[in-house]
């Protein structure tokens, strides 16, 4: 069984658009998974097929029936159902490496003020953010999660990237990378990438990407540090 | 001036993508912002076009030729220059709003293993991620970034929203909301909401906006504590 991935919102045209390319569209077009698109306002109330209605206790924006997204929502067949808002709790490559571990993912796209709060709790949505930033919609986000998702497919990277060795996988972010020319505007390559000395070469990528880790991000940095600091003693005892 | 994007990518066919719909569509549409894509294999080198090559030092992957992206890089015209990379730093809705009232950015997507250092120095690109996931490649993260900045620019959001009275505007991530129908299997909008007192509204969705904060983004609440304390002494002096 491939992975099964459903998306539910108001703009089913913005689907595959970017995953319909590159590997995750090379990945479609073999059946290693696949995309249905759910339109919301199908599943809309009334002759004008209506979708959200005004907060109560007043505000502006619309919010998104609870009725309409129950309606909208397939079967529980296991899949995890995600839900793209602010709101959520960030996504992060554990989570992803889980869901591409998974059957599926059913993802519904926030638009307009937010969700009604009872179809988060009833359906039970897992409220999923991308940064702290406030999209038109929830379609970009749902684009990017897939995205992350789609590449640890069987078979959908093939041999171009391991799925190893990479940004988070390790807690820190990934050492700076440089290929030819080894001398470009009148900078060289740091000369220990060529001086075959491979212990030095993971030694200066470690202190690197610590050195990247501490200056960019401070919460990454101390989850590293209070890791390291909990594997190895003083006295150099591993607990 | 209306805002001028410019993304540079192997992809030049997942633009505009999700953009060409919705506000950004029409924004698109009635001149209120362009799009120009960079097709960084029109500046490849040699007969193959070779754009990238095998990382200093050894390692899984390939890196993008500092040579290549510097030819495939449009003149400075003073627009910030940005590489979408899990190596960088989050992007916020501060720095979008930055973005917004500017004229413009210029984004990098990167592609294989990384960018070559060098050129991420000489050209003054802005190492910035989407939240702490491995992509494929740029793309959506770019696609994000752009729907985020474009929303924000006059005459995108019309009146349907406000830009206001968002999630992170405030330091805490939003209330819950409700809308019709009042009551919904079998579960009720809080009274609160229906009681037409505006006060015990506002503070009630405070208290909400702070419970979800706290219990989701530790460290969005660390910051909202250390300021709550910071203009507020024990005494009621603000300082």
């Amino acid at each position: 069984m491939s992975f099964r991935a459903t998306v539910l919102t108001l703009y089913p045209e913005m689907f595959p658009g970017p995953l319909g390319l590159s590997l995750a569209g090379e990945g479609l077009a073999k059946g290693l998974w696949s995309l249905e698109t759910r339109h919301i306002r199908e599943h809309g109330i009334g002759r004008h097929r209506a979708v959200d209605d005004t907060p109560f206790g007043g505000g502006p924006g619309m919010v998104l029936k609870p009725d309409v997204l129950a309606a909208a929502m397939p079967e529980d067949d296991g899949r995890p159902r995600l839900v793209m808002t602010p709101r959520g709790r960030p996504i992060a490559q554990k989570r992803v490496r889980e869901l591409a571990a998974g059957p599926g993912a059913v993802i519904l796209c926030g638009r307009f003020e937010g969700i009604d709060e009872r179809a988060i709790e009833a359906l039970g949505l897992e409220e999923t953010s991308v940064g702290d930033v406030v999209l038109s919609g929830g379609e970009t986000a749902a684009l990017l999660v897939l995205d992350a998702v789609v590449r640890l497919l069987p078979g959908v990277m093939g041999t171009e990237a391991s799925g190893e060795d990479e940004s988070f996988e390790g807690g820190l972010l990934e050492h700076p990378q440089y290929t030819r020319p080894a001398e470009w505007q009148g900078k060289a390559v740091p000369e220990v990438l060529t001086s075959g000395d491979h212990k030095a070469i993971a030694c200066w990528r470690k202190l690197m990407a610590m050195n990247a880790t501490r200056a960019r991000r401070p919460d990454l940095w101390a989850k590293y540090v209070a890791e390291a600091t909990r594997t190895i003693d003083k006295a150099g005892k591993i607990t």
